[in-house]
C-alpha cells in the first residue's frame, strides 16, 4: 500500500517527559494557587493578541506549548480554585479528579453503548447507584433496582432542559398540543428553566412567587395552575429548587409533588448545588419530599470534588427517558440492545457520544471516602454559620436572606450604594472574590463558601476584609 | 472559627507521585494497545460483579484505585484507540490531547462567560478562526470579523439539536405556529437529526430520498417542500450532510442551498466525520457551497486527534444564536456583557457552565503543526483507496458504495449471510473490529480507516484477514 504516515504522535519517552513536566506543574499551581490574584487584570482581546492570527503550519515543540501556559494561559486566568473563591457557587476541582480525567482522556472511550463502553457503562450504572444511598434518595432510582436510573450530564442546566423535553414529549404522544402547554418555578428558580423550556419550545412559562424566606410560594403555585387550566391551558412541568441560586432557599417539595400529582405535572428537583450536601443525613431535611419527584439533577462538579463536566440526573421512570430519545440506526444496532443489564447511555441524554466521566468520580469517591467528603462539607456549613453569626452581630451589615447551607447573603446596612463599595473592595483586594446579586432593587453579596482548597483560615481573612471595608462601627 | 477541615486533599508529593504513575500507565497503554483484543470477552454485569454495591466510608489508598485500572476497567475495555478500529468513525485522541485535557481538569476554570474564564474564552475565539481558515470556510464566521462565530460543543448531536431549536425560536418570534414546522434531512442522515427534532418539538421530519450514490435527491427535496407548503405547513430547517455515516455520501450542498434560500428555511451542514478532511484543500470539493450554508458542525474529536468532547459548531449569524439563548438573571451581570470582544459562550449552547476544551485543542493543533495534520488524514485515505481498488479487483467482493474519503463499504458476493458471516470472522480475530450496517436489505461491511495509532501495516494485516475469511477465490 501507500505512503506510510509520518511518525508525528508523541513517543512513549516524550509522552513520560512532557507528562510529568506538566503534572509538576500542576502541582506547582495547586501548592502556589493562593498567591495569585483571584482575577486577572486585563481587558477583552489581550490574551488573544499574545496569539498568532494562524494555525502553525510546522509543529511546535511541547516545550514552547507548556511554557505558553505562564505566557498566555495565566495571565487570563480567573482562578476559581482559588481558596478565596466565594463567588457564583464553587466549581470543586481536586488533584485526583484532575487524574481520573487524565486517564478518560488517555483510553478515549467512547460510551454511546453499553457494547461500545461495558467498563465505563457499569461504573458509571454503579457509582450512581451509590451516590443515590450516599444522598439518601428512593432506592427505586437505582439503575440495579429501578424504574428509575442516573446518567451523567455535562451541565444541570442540561439535565433541566431534558427533563422538560421528556414531559413535553409524553404530553403529546398522549395527545395533548405542545402549544398549551405551561411550566412553572419560582421567580428565584435558576434560569436554566427560562432557557431550557425556550429550548425544548414552551410558550408558557410562570413565575411562581416567592415566601419571605425566597422558597415557592405553594399556594401560589395552586393558583397559577388553577387559572392557566381554567383558561384551557395544560399545566405540564414544575421545578422544586432545592437551593436556589439567590439565597440557596429550598422549595417545600412535598407540597409542590402534591399539586403536580393532582394535575399530572412533571415534577423536577433541581439540587444543582445543594445535592452534594445531601451526604450529609442531618441536611436531608432541607430536600423532604424528594422521594416524589420525576427527576432530580445536582453537580458534583459544584461541592463534591470533582471537576467540571459532572452533572448527575435521576429519573424516577427511566421508561419514559427511553421512549423519547431512542432511534435506532441500523449502524447502531448490536447484540445487546434489549438487555436490561447493557445500558445504552446515548438513549438517556442529547448527544450521541460520551465520555468516561464516571472514572474521575469513582476516582473521588473512593480516595476521599464518604467520611471526608461529610467533613468537608460540614467544615463549609460550619464557617458558613459563623460567619453569618458575625454579620448578624455587627450593626454595619445586614442578612438579606436565611442561610440553609454554606452561602451567606448579606448587604452593608447603609444601603446599596454602601453594599457595592464593600463589594469592589473585598473583590479590588485580589485575595477573594464574591458575587455582587439584587432582590427587589436591594443589592446584596453572597459569599459561597466550599472551595477545594479554602481553610478555616482563609474564611478569617475574608472577614477581616470586610470589616476593615466596611467603615466605622 | 469553628473545625478545620481534615487535610484531605492529596499532598503535592502523592499527587506528583501519583501523577507519573498514572503518565507511565497511559504511555504503558498507548505503547502496548495493540497487544489487546480490540473488543472484551464479558457479559452485561461482569464489570459491576467486581465493585462493591457501596461507595467506601474509609478513604481508600491511590495504590488501590490504580491497581484497579488494570483488574476492573481494563477487561470490559472496548479500544477506541487500538490501531484495528475500524468501527463506527474513529474517536480520535493522541497524547498530546490527553495532556491537554489533564492541564485544562486541573486549573478547572469555568467559561461560561468571559469574565469567568478571559483565557479559556479568547483561546477559544482563537483556535476557532484558525479552523475556519484551515477548512477553507467563510471568514465571516470568524469571531474576529464576523458575523458568524463557531463556539465547541459536546457532540454534533448537541450542534444540530441547537440549530434546530434556534430556527424553530427564529421563526415562532416571527409569528409562526411551531405545530406547522418541518424539518428535512435524507433518509442517510444522521439520527441525530430525527433526535434533534423530537427533543426540539418538531411535529413534522421527511425524510427524502437519496440518488444511486447515497447523497440527497434535490429534485425530491425541491418536491417535498412544494407539497408541505401546499399542506399549509411551513418548511423550517434542512440538513445537508457532509458524509453520512452510512457511507460518507455528500449530499449537492449548493443545490440544497438554493431551495433552502427559497424557501427562507434554516440551512445546517453536518460534517461530524468528513469536516477533519477539509484541512487538505483537495477535498474541499466534496463540501461546494458550503459557504451558504446557517450552521455547521465537525468533530476533532473524530478525525483530528483531539479526545471526545470537542465538537465545533460554526453559525454565519451569531445573533440569532445568542437571541434564542441569552437570559439574564442579576447574579450573571457582568462589566463585560456588552462587549463585542468579550465572548459569554454560556450563550451559545445549552449548559450554562463549561470546560476549557480549547486547551487540548490548541495543543493539539501547535503539536501537530497543520502539515503533519495533513499527513495524517492524506495516509487514511490514501489506504482506504487502495482497499477500496483491492476490493474492486476481488471478485469475491463487491464495493457497495463510492468510497469519498477514508471509510469503504462493501459486502461478499455471496450475499448478507456470508457478509455476516465475514464480519464476524473479522471482529472474532481480536485484532480488527468492523461495523456491519445495512441498506435496503443489503447487509455491508464498513471500513472506517483513522484511529490514531494505525499504520499502513495495520490496513495490511486487515486485508489479509479479509483475504483469509472470504472463502476460495
Amino acid at each position: 500500500m501507500s505512503e506510510e504516515s509520518p511518525d508525528m504522535h508523541l513517543s512513549k519517552d516524550e509522552f513520560q517527559n512532557y507528562g510529568y513536566q506538566l503534572v509538576d506543574w500542576l502541582a506547582e499551581y495547586f501548592d502556589k494557587i493562593e498567591q495569585y490574584e483571584v482575577l486577572p487584570s486585563i481587558e477583552p482581546g489581550d490574551i488573544r493578541e499574545m496569539l498568532p492570527d494562524s494555525a502553525p503550519e510546522k509543529a511546535e515543540s511541547m516545550d514552547e506549548i507548556i511554557a505558553d501556559l505562564d505566557r498566555v494561559v495565566m495571565p487570563g486566568m480567573a482562578h476559581w480554585q482559588h481558596p478565596g473563591w466565594y463567588a457564583f457557587f464553587p466549581s470543586g476541582a481536586s488533584p485526583v479528579s484532575a487524574l481520573g480525567e487524565f486517564v478518560a482522556a488517555g483510553l478515549a472511550t467512547q460510551g454511546m453503548m453499553w457494547s461500545t463502553a461495558p467498563s465505563a457503562t457499569e461504573i458509571e450504572n454503579t457509582v450512581l447507584d451509590w451516590l443515590v444511598d450516599l444522598l439518601g434518595l428512593p432506592s427505586s432510582w437505582k439503575i440495579n433496582e429501578g424504574p428509575g436510573g442516573g446518567v451523567i450530564q455535562m451541565s444541570a442546566s442540561d439535565s433541566t432542559h431534558l427533563s422538560l423535553a421528556v414531559a413535553r414529549h409524553q404530553l403529546e404522544i398522549a395527545g395533548i398540543d405542545g402549544n398549551s402547554l405551561v411550566v412553572y418555578g419560582s421567580s428565584h428558580a435558576h434560569s436554566s428553566i427560562e432557557k431550557g423550556a425556550r429550548i425544548a419550545g414552551y410558550k408558557h412559562i410562570r413565575s411562581v412567587p416567592v415566601t419571605q424566606s425566597f422558597d415557592m410560594d405553594a399556594n401560589s403555585l395552586a393558583q397559577l395552575v388553577s387559572e392557566d387550566i381554567r383558561s384551557g391551558l395544560v399545566p405540564a412541568w414544575v421545578c422544586s429548587s432545592i437551593g436556589t441560586t439567590n439565597t440557596t432557599a429550598m422549595d417545600p417539595i412535598r407540597r409542590i409533588a402534591s399539586i403536580a400529582a393532582d394535575n399530572g405535572m412533571w415534577h423536577h428537583a433541581d439540587a444543582a448545588y445543594a445535592g452534594s450536601a445531601m451526604i450529609c443525613p442531618e441536611f436531608r431535611e432541607l430536600q423532604d419530599g424528594v422521594e416524589l419527584v420525576d427527576s432530580y439533577t445536582f453537580n458534583p462538579h459544584k461541592w463534591l470534588l470533582t471537576n467540571f463536566d459532572c452533572s448527575i440526573f435521576w429519573v424516577a421512570d427511566r421508561s419514559k427517558l427511553v421512549q423519547t430519545l431512542n432511534i435506532l440506526p441500523p449502524y447502531l444496532r448490536n447484540e445487546t440492545e434489549e438487555n436490561p443489564a447493557a445500558i445504552d447511555y446515548r438513549n438517556w441524554h442529547v448527544p450521541l457520544g460520551r465520555r468516561f466521566r464516571a472514572l474521575k468520580l469513582w476516582f473521588v469517591l473512593r480516595s476521599y471516602g464518604s467520611e471526608n467528603l461529610r467533613a468537608f462539607i460540614r467544615s463549609h456549613v460550619a464557617w458558613a454559620t459563623e460567619l453569618e453569626k458575625r454579620v448578624n452581630d455587627d450593626p454595619r451589615l445586614e442578612l438579606t436572606a436565611p442561610r440553609t447551607l454554606a452561602l451567606v447573603c448579606f448587604r452593608h446596612s447603609g444601603g446599596n450604594e454602601s453594599t457595592k463599595a464593600l463589594v469592589d473592595a473585598i473583590n479590588a483586594s485580589g485575595s477573594a472574590y464574591v458575587t455582587p446579586s439584587v432582590i427587589d432593587d436591594v443589592s446584596y453579596i453572597r459569599v459561597s463558601i466550599g472551595s477545594t482548597w479554602t481553610k478555616q483560615r482563609h474564611v478569617e481573612d475574608l472577614w477581616n476584609l470586610i470589616d476593615a471595608n466596611a467603615g466605622p462601627r
